[in-house]
């Protein structure tokens, strides 16, 4: 970015105090800023914080005042932080348009030609890469897979066969859909695979974090919703159905055909068990282990999980338990005591 | 898959209640089920599921009577319909046998003629690799690697020097065998890695799921037995040895030197510390964490992991403390109350 | 390795007792080395266990004596068998110093020519690569990613733009450094992602195992210090700030904006909130759930995360909290009956 501070004024509506012309040419936190750097702070922090700064420039709330550095002064300075970060900041280097010359693309497979397939990546028969979509470098893209418009596949992610992906997915690298379920059934020779012949689908704006893994459906198909966001190391099961815009946080694990609503929340680490269903805006904190379902709009904490209210005066009575220990003796001993006048 | 439901119900060994003619195509579950497609009833489910369905014919138990729909009657319906599944439904599309041209396979390697190696995919100088044996695209195999007959790598697959492979193994995407393990001492300038010159077996029938990890043994070798299989993301420490028929959910973690015997089970995202004998049979609920040696037979669950039977009647309490800690105020102060009198 | 044990006493700085002259061709563990192999004995271990060994020699301590074995006796066998292991042990295999003809190197990135670059491997414009360090098979390294001198990539590693890396770093198979961070903001279409335009610096020494993930920095960086090391499948968020000579075992999640110290140590499947800071020194247990802040050098355990010393209390009482419940209902019966007379 390049751009002076009145024309970003201009440009998210705000006002200006200090000098207009200051050019802004990078985005950074106020402790490390250097000069050209852009700023802001969160309504809440004191204002001393700007007075070390060496940012061009900081993006604060209409009720601030600061001597000696720049403002633009707007309602919501985070998300307008935000904004001018998303329309001028660094994005991250597009995959060239085209397929690169190393990539392996099958005469039965269709690329858009606004599409863009990097180096090294293999593309299968049958499948299908839609208007501007850009598969990094690396990559795996199955037979018959469905990729949609504006997704953005990072390096080395492997989509299996069959999966459905809809418009302006991300998936990070290292992320692997359509793997078999974990479905095994006793056989003569120890555990047989029990055939995982369904598919993975991808609704529009889902996000993968990366070495996150999702595996296909035994039967049907396991399905994340529209705009779902899952952090890193994260483990989809088969045949889970995750509803719209959840978010979970690093290495959750969703064990198989869970059913999970709209707007669900988890912290990292947590756990599901197989089978059980969870409401909408369901929140859980982290590390929790959910052993039943959960009506719509429960938080939860803990494993095993239970309302967070109730988790939460869990932990703190759990230091006093040596303590009860102790008083139950002593009521013990005294209770003896009290009793013994009547044996007198 | 395109069959009558008569050749089916033959091949298979049940009986035809229904139209014998009816050509199956696919495999559903009930309620997704369309024209065309083979499902099952699991015994115990209420046959007025079958009332709605579309499918073409339901795999059910012998017992079971349901008008307009075509039936298949076995002993066993899921076993049925699993067989059924193996043999016609549909196989994740093989790899070409032959050495792809965009693969670089040192001359040193030596591919079985029967074998396919996949595009992109690296075989470095003295790695052998089986009859029939599938190496997926984008896969990396070590020097000196052995790899039996009949196995499948997905894409992406790595596995480092002197690995040695059985029979029919499978790797999904993303899986890591051979890395170094985690050992250090304290050095001059910080922890110093302790050599890790060790390496890793995969006995016959093993299968590793997506993105997990198997370190090196320090010396001799780390060793996953016969028949076992991981799900997603787990990790295996370094000299650890598991025994044959092991199910280990997504997200386990084994330590380093932990020794399991044979058909131990282990839920997601379950801990066993470094240098523990684990039993064999022994069952492990989710996210339970592991501290001591388990006995053969044994059914553990928590964090800390004790019987499973203790920790399902402490969790049952736990709600109950808060309470727990108000009776024992009752208790103090009636108790301070009887005490009183002796001191009138 | 072949070398005489003489010349081994000599190198190390080892007396001999047996024959000087046997020639040690490997590394191996007591119990399973076989003729030419060198194994140690852990000050400690009893002498008998050297009785059935095959073991060409035995570096042990200077008091252990033993019939019919040789030994090399220094002051610390393990570290002084470490240091052969590193000297005169089997390594990784090398990549080949220079540039594999399947590898895409940009134009515009600079590869030092002593250098090595694997198969497939994609270097983007910008990127530079230190002396002698070495890019496995089918790498990606991302636009102006800076790598020092001596680093090692095992295959299938992702570094992604910007990106920096000092000297002798070592990233597992299937690393990712450098991926966006979990930040959302609500949007009116469900979550929008936070730009994510920070970076990762990992300095020197550090060590990454198979699968881990690093992000990067929301503004600013994402930082590992000198000498730290993770094992595999960790997860470590944006803007964390990790100091020097930290030790984390498998599968340890980070949430974002933490700043650990030096010198930390955590056991496998930690988790740490976001924001919060670790001192220096402090210790975690495996599968503890840290939810505040940790003053240096304390020692932590469980989840929640409390004093290792209160947790251990916590645990051995666990089992006595059904008989508590029992014991409370006795007293309250006794109490009642107690009260009773005043009643008569």
């Amino acid at each position: 970015m390049d751009v002076t501070l009145k024309v970003l004024a201009a440009r998210v509506g705000g006002t200006v105090a200090g000098d207009p012309e200051v050019r802004l040419t990078g985005l950074a936190g106020l402790e490390s800023a250097g000069p050209g750097d852009l700023c802001f702070l969160r309504p809440g922090t004191p204002v001393e914080r700007l007075a070390g700064t060496r940012a061009a420039a900081v993006v604060v709330a209409e009720s601030v005042a600061a001597e000696g550095v720049n403002l633009l002064r707007v309602r919501d300075p985070e998300r307008v932080f935000n904004e001018i970060a998303r329309q001028l900041g660094p994005k991250p280097p597009p995959v060239p348009v085209g397929v690169h010359p190393t990539a392996v693309v099958d005469g039965a497979a269709h690329v858009d030609p606004t599409a863009a397939v990097g180096p090294g990546t293999v593309i299968e028969a049958g499948a299908e890469i839609g208007p501007r979509t850009q598969i990094g470098a690396l990559c795996y893209v199955g037979h018959r897979v469905r990729v949609g418009a504006d997704c953005r596949f990072f390096p080395r992610v492997v989509v299996r066969e069959d999966t459905w992906i809809g418009d302006r997915a991300v998936l990070e690298a290292g992320v692997v859909v359509g793997s078999d379920g974990f479905g095994w059934e006793a056989g003569p020779d120890g555990p047989r695979r029990i055939p995982q012949v369904g598919r993975v689908v991808l609704e529009d704006d889902v996000e993968l974090g990366a070495n996150t893994t999702v595996d296909r459906a035994r039967l049907d198909e396991t399905r994340i919703g529209r705009g779902t966001k899952l952090d890193n190391l994260v483990q989809v099961g088969h045949n889970v159905r995750i509803g719209a815009h959840n978010l979970y946080a690093a290495q959750v694990g969703i064990a198989g055909t869970v059913r999970i609503g709209d707007g669900v929340e988890m912290g990292g680490q947590v756990g599901i068990s197989g089978h059980l269903e969870i409401g909408d805006g369901v929140q859980i904190g982290a590390q929790s282990g959910v052993m039943r379902s959960v009506e719509p709009g429960q938080r939860l904490f803990g494993s095993p999980a239970v309302a967070a209210n109730l988790r939460k005066r869990l932990v703190l009575l759990e230091p006093e338990l040596p303590g009860l220990f102790r008083r139950v003796k002593v009521l013990e001993q005294k209770v003896a005591r009290l009793e013994e006048p009547a044996n007198d």
